[in-house]
């Protein structure tokens, strides 16, 4: 019941397919936002390793527990670079397109969160981590992506349920996982995590931001406005920067 | 006299009494600037992990001898993800944090770049790896979430002493365990880390900027004025960039 | 034919010096950064570390094969530290600088690209990846230095070849080593990966960006107005970010 199982059976198999499946969806939108600003080939690549791989390469690296299978299973680097070579080449753009990428994005989401919480479990941690590591898994490419673009990662808020459904996904996995089929888990976690994300996507679900549940929203507004006023009397914006 | 006999004792529980202390504060303000930047329960996850766990998880990385202590220690992951909560559910701002924040940072500090140091002297390194990780430790936290929120690390200048009370908090754990007594190094590293930053940001200290300094300033005038002219014909600010 | 093999003689000691010489004039260029930003002297030696040595440091945490040699060898923290101090102390500015930078850089990328890629090799990983972490060797630490400072990094495009050269450099590396010739693959890659580098800085080479090759230039104009008029209707620029 360990990963090593898993990817010796069809099921396994099959989820390897899905893993590289994600890996190129995201290789190919990583060359969408290459080709938005107008890079070159080496901009695409980059930008399609970081989208592709990412995550998992954060996560082997977290788990230290040898070289990460990016690395070393060549499929995962070749998938990468043919989804930059892909989107460099041609267009992935038009009405096509902009229907399967939400489908292809939400199907890697959950697929990674399985894979991620799956892999942390194999090497012998607890249900806690298997969670953060699937999520790291599933968002963590698009974020460092969105760093080294100078954007502010869309897993930070404002956007509908994406880390969430990674969540989801993750917890599935290691619930199902702990209850003797990892199989199942995987199955589950990425039909939930896929589902979710394409739901919030088409009802556009998002968490409430911190404002709207804040208690200062109870506290009697006079009181709350003079609190305020001393505060910023006190400390203009110290920790703000332009 | 290594990290193992220090945490099997009373002095290492307190330590990491202290330490999670630490997590909890910088896991508050991670979730304070959540609240400012108006996000999610999981963009305060998200911040509350890179303030309190960043800076071990970058020195774990960095030392590479098995699984960061984040992930194996469920205290660490869950007092971040409880500080997260706090800071979401309540208003942890007024006046009376505004007095408790600078105390929990740089005890923080303090106690950070010792437990960097010491673990890096317990896995066979030495002195100058030892300095360095424990102001990984104590800064770098803090300096993966302030990149992931695009602002210019404060670490890097114009701030008072911060990282210059870690590499005196670091160095005097370096020096005392090299001279036979690693718990004395604790105490006096914390003390003196977390007394220097207070101190600094009490009086405002900070290190001098590069110009005020810079050699270019007993170049008599004209001559710089020369100089810096040609080099400007020459190389019109190639490597600013907007 | 391993690493091992090539430091102990004479001509790895040589590559080791010219490795040292690449990080000290790393660490200088990343102090001139500094003085432009007027940062403090842990800034710059924050910035030297990172120019200087983030490149190793990536290879080697991906690597996964023991701590970092920027860790465990004091030659390379301390030359980087020497950067630091030598360019917060004097102006390594002017004509003559000038004229040294182009080809200090150019020799630290080749050099760096070719020990990466070796030490990929020699960890027994296969030709993919050690182009992959020669690569990253040469242009990581200049990138994470950018991504800091909050720039967009010059490898992402629009630069003259850089990651270019380092791809021939650890490109050349791979195949002679293969056919039984470290020593001359580290030579002839040191050669072609500067050679390149400065060539391309000379004659203003650069990679073509997405828009010169687009297909979208082959399909007829009254069509592709046509195609983007719908586009934009339907998702207006949703995942620009302002």
């Amino acid at each position: 019941m360990n990963a090593e199982v898993v990817t010796s059976d069809g099921v396994g198999e099959a989820f390897r397919l899905l893993d590289l499946t994600g890996v190129f969806a995201n290789a190919l939108l990583g060359g969408l936002i290459a080709r938005r600003e107008k890079l070159d080939p080496i901009g695409f690549a980059t930008l399609a390793v970081l989208s592709g791989l990412g995550g998992g390469l954060l996560r082997d690296v977290l788990l230290q527990h040898g070289t990460p299978i990016a690395l070393t299973d060549y499929a995962y680097l070749l998938t990468a670079l043919a989804g930059a070579a892909t989107s460099y080449l041609t267009t992935v753009e038009g009405p096509v397109w902009d229907r399967m990428w939400p489908l292809l994005d939400a199907v890697a989401l959950g697929c990674w969160a399985c894979t991620g919480a799956q892999k942390t479990l194999a090497v012998g941690l607890g249900w806690l981590p298997a969670v953060l590591l699937g999520v790291v898994t599933a968002v963590g490419g698009g974020a460092v992506r969105d760093v080294v673009l100078r954007r502010i990662p869309g897993i930070l808020g404002g956007n509908t349920l994406y880390a969430t459904a990674a969540i989801l996904a993750a917890g599935a996995q290691v619930a199902l996982a702990r209850a003797g089929t990892t199989v199942g888990g995987s199955l589950v976690g990425l039909v939930l995590g896929a589902g979710v994300c394409m739901l919030a996507r088409w009802r556009g679900w998002i968490l409430p931001s911190a404002d709207a549940w804040s208690p200062a929203r109870v506290v009697p507004v006079r009181y709350r406005a003079k609190l305020r006023r001393r505060r910023d009397n006190d400390h203009p914006r110290q920790r703000r920067q332009p």
